[in-house]
C-alpha cells in the first residue's frame, strides 16, 4: 500500500501545492483516489498513475477544493478511453453536483459511474480486497473519513513445526497452507490451522476529510497504521482565525494521535499562508517548520508532512517510508 | 492590449499545455479571461494576473475543456477578499452550471456575480472603454467568438497645421485637441475638429471558440487586427477523426483569414496527440510544426502558434509582438 499526494495545500492552490487529492495504491495493482481538487488531473499527469487503473473516488466532502477536480477527471478519463465502470462515494449532494455539472456542459462518459453514498461504501463491498469503514467527521459541511484495510493477509507456514514434526517439504505444505487437512503417507492426518503462523495485522490506513474535532476518530485509530488528516494551521493562527472555518491545528491533530499511540500520521491541507520554508519572505513564523515543531512536542511517532508528489510506502510490518517519486515518461493523449 | 495565454490544449491538459483560457490585458489597467477551463487559476498563479483586477469572464461555450475552472476561479478570487462585482458572460445554461456547482458545494462568494448572455454583453456595456461583438459559430454545443474593440482612441493634434496657420504651443492647443471652439488673441475663431489628426484605426481582437466553419467569422474579422482561433488537427488528421467533434484544420483557419486579409492569426487549442518537437519522441507528422507548415502554406500574414504563458502586444499600430513573460513574484495567500 502507497500513499501518493497530489495536492497538500487548503482552500487555494499555491505555486508548490495543489487542493486536496490523494491517490492509494494498492499491492494488487490498481489505485484509490480521496479527494479530487481542481488540477488533480494535472498532478497525475506528473506520476506512473494511469485513469485505466483507477479504481474508485472517494470525495471526503464537497467543498470545492475536496471536489471540482472531479468532472474534469472524469472526462479526461473518458476521452483515454476508460470503458471500466467507476465507483465514486461521497456524501450527498455528490450526485447532484456530478449530474448538474454533466447535463449542462454536455458530458457523456464512455463509461458508468456508480455514484454511491458513504453508508454504502462501507456496508457494500465496492473494492476487492480492501474494507472501507466511514466515520462521520464534524466540518462546516457533512465530512468523513474513509478507514483502508487489506480484507486478508497472506497465510504464513509455521516451517519450524513442520520440520519438528517431521513433515517433509513437499505437496502437502501447499494444502496445509491452503487451510486443509492432509493424511500423510505414514497416516498421520495434519489440520492447516494447525501449521499456520499468527496472521499479521492487516494494513490500514485512515484518510480524513477537513475537520475540527480529531477526537472523533478515536475508535477508527485503534487499528489504523497510519493517518492522514488536515492541519490547516497552528494553534496561534487558529486562535486568529476563530473557530468558523472548523479546521483542525496542528496541537489537535498530534494530541488525537498520541492518545491513540498510532504509529505514523501524515499531516496536510496547509493554510496557502504558510511557505515551504523562510527563504520564501514570508512572514516568520509562518512555514511548515512552525506546523512540524507544534505537531512533535504533542506526538511521538513517526510524524510527517506532505508536499505535492511525495509517495509513502506502508510496508507490511507497518511502518511508513518514503517512496523517491518516479517520473512519469508516458506519453497522454486523448 | 495584450494577449497571454493560460492554455492552449484541446480536451485535457498535458505536461506542457494546459486547456482553454487566454486573458486580455488592456491598457487602462484591468484584464479579461475568455474561458476558462480547469487548471486556469493555477497558470494564472504563474503569471503577474490578479483576479482583482479581473474585469470580467467570456466563456465561448460550455464544454468541460474551457469552463470546469470557472468555479475554482470564482471561490478563489472570493478567498482573497475580492469584493468587486464580476460579470460573467457566456451561453446558457451558463448560468445553471455556476448555480448548480455553487449550490450543491455550499460555494458562498464575498461578491456579486452578473451572469449575462451574449446578446446581452454585445447590447449593453458591461465593460468601459472596449466594445464587445459576437459572432455565433459552428460547434457541437453553441459556441461563440468575442470581438474585443478600443471603444475610443486618442485624438491627435495635427501640429503642423497649427503651425502652419500661426498658432503658437500653449493652452489653446489642449482645447482644440478636446474639439473645443477657440477664440485666439487676434479673433480667429478655431475649430478644433480641424486640427484634428484622422483618428488611427480601433484596435481589435477576436477569440474564437470551437468552431468547425472559419468563414463564419468572414465580417468579424473585416475590421480586426487578430484573431486567436483553434487549429485543432492538421487535414490530415481530420480526414482520420471525422468531421464529428467538428474543429477546424489549420488549414481551414489560415485561409479564412487569408481571405480577410487579417494582419495577425493566433493559432490554439492543439490536440494532444501534437509533440511540441520531434523529441518528445511522438510519431513523425504530430508536431506543432506540421501545424505550422500546413498553415503558412495558405496564409502570408503574422503567423503565430501559442503557447502556455506565451504573451503579445498589440501596438496601435495593429502590430502583433511577442513579451517575454514576467515572473510572478507576489505572495499568492488565502
Amino acid at each position: 500500500m502507497e500513499l501518493e499526494f497530489l495536492g497538500t495545500s487548503s482552500g487555494t492552490p499555491t505555486r508548490t501545492r495543489n487542493v486536496a487529492g490523494v491517490a492509494l495504491r494498492l499491492d494488487g495493482g490498481g489505485w484509490l483516489l480521496v479527494d479530487c481538487g481542481e488540477g488533480t488531473q494535472h498532478r497525475i499527469l506528473q506520476t506512473t498513475l494511469s485513469l485505466h487503473a483507477l479504481r474508485a473516488v472517494f470525495i471526503t466532502h464537497l467543498h470545492g477544493d475536496h471536489c471540482y477536480g472531479l468532472p474534469g477527471l472524469l472526462a479526461s478519463a473518458g476521452m483515454a478511453n476508460r470503458t471500466e465502470p467507476l465507483t465514486v462515494v461521497g456524501p450527498p449532494p455528490l450526485d447532484a453536483y456530478l449530474q448538474g455539472v454533466m447535463a449542462t456542459t454536455a458530458l457523456h462518459l464512455p463509461y458508468e459511474i456508480h455514484c454511491i453514498g458513504v453508508g454504502e461504501a462501507e456496508a457494500g463491498a465496492p473494492l476487492s480486497g480492501v474494507n472501507v469503514s466511514v466515520t462521520a467527521l464534524s466540518h462546516r459541511l457533512p465530512s468523513y473519513a474513509y478507514g483502508f484495510a487489506e480484507a486478508a493477509v497472506e497465510r504464513r507456514l509455521d516451517t519450524a513445526r513442520l520440520r519438528a514434526d517431521g513433515v517433509p517439504p513437499g505437496p502437502a505444505w501447499g494444502r496445509l497452507q491452503q487451510g486443509d487437512t492432509v493424511t500423510l503417507p505414514d497416516g498421520r492426518i495434519l489440520q492447516g490451522a494447525d501449521y499456520l503462523q499468527a496472521p499479521r495485522k492487516a494494513r490500514k490506513i485512515v484518510i480524513a476529510g477537513d475537520n475540527d474535532t480529531p477526537a472523533l476518530l478515536a475508535q477508527e485509530l485503534a487499528a489504523a497504521d497510519v493517518l492522514v488528516h488536515e492541519a490547516t494551521y497552528t494553534d496561534a493562527v487558529l486562535a486568529k482565525v476563530g473557530p468558523g472555518p472548523q479546521h483542525s491545528s496542528a496541537r489537535m491533530v498530534a494530541q488525537c494521535a498520541a492518545e491513540a499511540k498510532l504509529p505514523n500520521l501524515v499531516l496536510t491541507h496547509f493554510s496557502p499562508r504558510y511557505q515551504d520554508d523562510d527563504s520564501d519572505g514570508g512572514p516568520p513564523g509562518l512555514t511548515l517548520a512552525a506546523l512540524r515543531d507544534e505537531a512533535q512536542a504533542h506526538y511521538g511517532g513517526n510524524l510527517l508532512l506532505a508536499s505535492d508528489l511525495a509517495r509513502y510506502r506502508l510496508d507490511r510490518d507497518g511502518t511508513l517510508v518514503p517512496v523517491a517519486p518516479v517520473a512519469a515518461d508516458r506519453a497522454h493523449q486523448a
